[in-house]
C-alpha cells in the first residue's frame, strides 16, 4: 500500500510517495512561486504528485490515499484561511480529486502533520500520547491524545506557542504580551542575544557574530562553549523560558513523549540535558512511576510530508 | 438504568443514585472522619451506596455500574496516591466489588469527574470538547477531547492550575514559581486583597472584612461595587490573571465550551463579562467562525458525583 504526502509551503510544494512502513520512497518538488491563484497552485500539487508516483515506479492506481499539509486553518475538506498563500475558503479536497481522481484525500494543518509524522514514524515510534514543539521562527506545536490530533472545534487549536508565560511580558506577533513564542523561539533567542551584546560590548559574541556574518540562534551557545559569561547568561535564561513552557505542557498532557524540533535542537544534549533537569524538578507528577520522555525530533523537514501521507490513520 | 456515583472527599463521603437522564434521584452521606484505614473508608463507601439505593426505592440489582471520584492520582483500577486520605496504591475497584458485588466499577480523579459531570449533564449539555476550570482553594481543571478525559500516560494530567503564567513569579504550593493557581485561585485573590489592604489602610475593604469577620474572595468585589479604587484595582488585576490562563487554554484546546466554577463564580456576569472581553481580544483564533463559549458551571457540588455516576460513558 502506498500513499502520497504533500507539503504545501510558502517556498516549495513537495510531494512524496510513502510506503506502509512510513518510509519515503520517492519525492518531487516545485517552487510555490507566489503570488499565484489557488488553481495554479493545485495544478502544481497534482503535477509534483504525479512526478513522485512515476519516480516511485508506480501509477496512481497504486495510491490508496493522498494527504495535504498546509499552513493556516483547515476545517475538514476546506482550507479556511492561509495568509501567506492568499487562501480564503479553498475546497482543497475537491480540487485535488478533480486533478488526481477519486482517491481518498485528507487535509490538515502543516504543524499537525509534522507532529503526526514524528509521533508515528519518528521519535514517537507509534506512541499515541505525544506533543511536538518546534523552536523555529515561531514556536509551533502539534498534540496527539489517544492517537487523535487535538484541533479544537474550529481547527485552530494546538497553538501552544501563544500561551502566555510572562503576564505583561514581551510583545508577541499575535497581539498578546508574554507568549511562550516571544521567549522561546529562535527569533526570541536572537533578540535576547542582540540585547546582551548591546549591553556587553566586551562579550566574545561580537566576534562570533562577525565571523558568522550575523547574530544567529547559535551565537550564544557558541559563546557559552567558549566560557563567555554573557553567552552563558543568555543560554541559561533562554533554557529557563523554554523549560517553563515545556513543563506547562507536561502538567497539562503528561504525554508519553514530548518532542522538540527546529534549528535550535541541533544543539542536542547541550539543550536537552538542562531542559530535562528543569522539567524533572518542576513537573506536577512527582509521585508517578511513568513520566514523559523529552526527546529530539528525528525526521527534520520530512516530518510534515510523512505526517500528511499517513493522515488516513487518524481521520 | 441506574448508576451510583460516589464522591470521596476529605470531609464527607457522598453517594448518589443517578438515572439515565443524568439526574440525582437519591443521595446519602457520612463524614470521612480521618484518620481512618482504607478498609474503614471503603466500608463506609459501601454503606452510603446501599443507603442511597434504598432511598431511591431500588435494590443493587437495579444498578448497572458504580463510579468513584477520589482526590489524588488514579491509574485504572488503582488509586496510586492520595495525600489527604493517606492512600498509597489502593485497589479501589477490587475493594468496592468485594463490598457491593460484581458490578462494573470505574474510578477517576475527582476534578475529572466534575468536568465530566458539567460537560455531559451541566453547562456543556453533552458537548465533547470541553474544559472545566474551578477557581477554589486551588485552581482545578478537567479536560475532555473528543468525548474522552485527557489524563496522560500516568493519569496525572490536566493540572492546568500548575502551568506557569509568570516566570519567576509568586511561589506555588507545587514548588514552581508563577503558577496560574498562585494568581487565580480564591486563595490567591484573598492574598492579593490582604496585600492591597495593608498598603491602603483607608480602603473600604477593612470595613467590609470586619463586617464579614474575615477577608474573603468577596471582599474586593464588594469594595469594587462600592466604587472603592483599591477594590477596583484588586479585581482588575485578578481578572487579568484569570483571563491569561483561560486564553492559554482556548489557544491550546479551542473547546466548544470553557466552563468556570468555584466560589468566585458566584460573582456571575461581574466576573464573566470582563473575562470574555479579554479572551475575545487575545485568542489566536481571530479568523474562526466557531469560537469557544465561556460559561459558568451549573451543577455546583453535584458535578463530581454525577460525573462519577456516568464514568461508564467514557471508559
Amino acid at each position: 500500500m502506498y500513499t502520497i504526502g504533500i507539503d504545501l509551503g510558502g517556498t516549495n510544494i513537495v510531494a512524496a510517495v510513502v510506503n506502509e512502513k512510513y518510509e519515503i520512497i520517492a519525492k518531487a518538488k516545485t517552487p510555490t512561486a507566489m503570488p499565484r491563484t489557488p488553481e495554479e497552485i493545485f495544478d502544481d500539487i497534482a503535477k509534483v504528485s504525479k512526478q513522485a508516483v512515476v519516480e516511485a515506479g508506480l501509477s496512481l492506481d497504486d495510491i490508496s490515499s493522498i494527504g495535504l499539509g498546509t499552513p493556516g486553518t483547515v476545517n475538514n475538506e476546506i482550507i479556511e484561511y492561509a495568509n501567506n498563500l492568499g487562501f480564503d475558503h479553498i475546497p482543497a479536497v475537491k480540487m485535488i480529486k478533480e486533478r488526481l481522481g477519486d482517491i481518498p484525500v485528507y487535509v490538515e494543518n502543516d504543524a499537525n502533520c509534522a507532529a503526526l509524522g514524528e509521533a508515528f514514524a519518528g521519535c514517537g515510534n507509534g506512541c499515541k500520547n505525544f506533543v511536538a514543539v518546534t523552536l523555529g521562527t515561531g514556536v509551533g506545536s502539534g498534540i496527539i491524545v489517544d492517537g487523535k490530533l487535538v484541533t479544537g472545534v474550529n481547527s485552530a487549536g494546538a497553538e501552544c506557542g501563544h500561551t502566555v508565560i510572562v503576564v505583561d511580558g514581551a510583545p508577541c506577533t499575535c497581539g498578546r504580551k508574554g507568549c511562550w513564542e516571544a521567549y522561546a523561539s529562535a527569533t526570541a533567542l536572537i533578540n535576547q542575544t542582540k540585547a546582551a551584546m548591546e549591553a556587553h560590548p566586551d562579550s566574545i559574541m561580537h566576534e562570533l557574530a562577525a565571523e558568522e556574518g550575523k547574530v544567529s540562534g547559535r551565537t550564544a551557545f557558541d559563546a557559552m562553549r567558549k566560557k563567555d559569561a554573557v553567552g552563558v547568561a543568555v543560554v541559561d535564561a533562554y533554557i529557563k523560558y523554554v523549560a517553563a513552557g515545556l513543563t506547562n505542557l507536561v502538567n497539562i498532557f503528561q504525554p508519553e513523549i514530548l518532542c522538540i524540533g527546529g534549528g535550535i535542537c541541533n544543539e542536542g544534549e547541550t539543550l536537552l540535558r538542562p531542559l530535562r533537569r528543569y522539567v524533572e524538578a518542576e513537573r506536577y507528577s512527582i509521585y508517578s512511576k511513568v513520566q514523559t520522555k523529552l526527546m529530539k525530533a528525528e525526521l527534520g523537514n520530512d516530518a510534515g510530508i510523512i505526517g500528511a501521507a499517513i493522515l488516513y490513520t487518524v481521520k
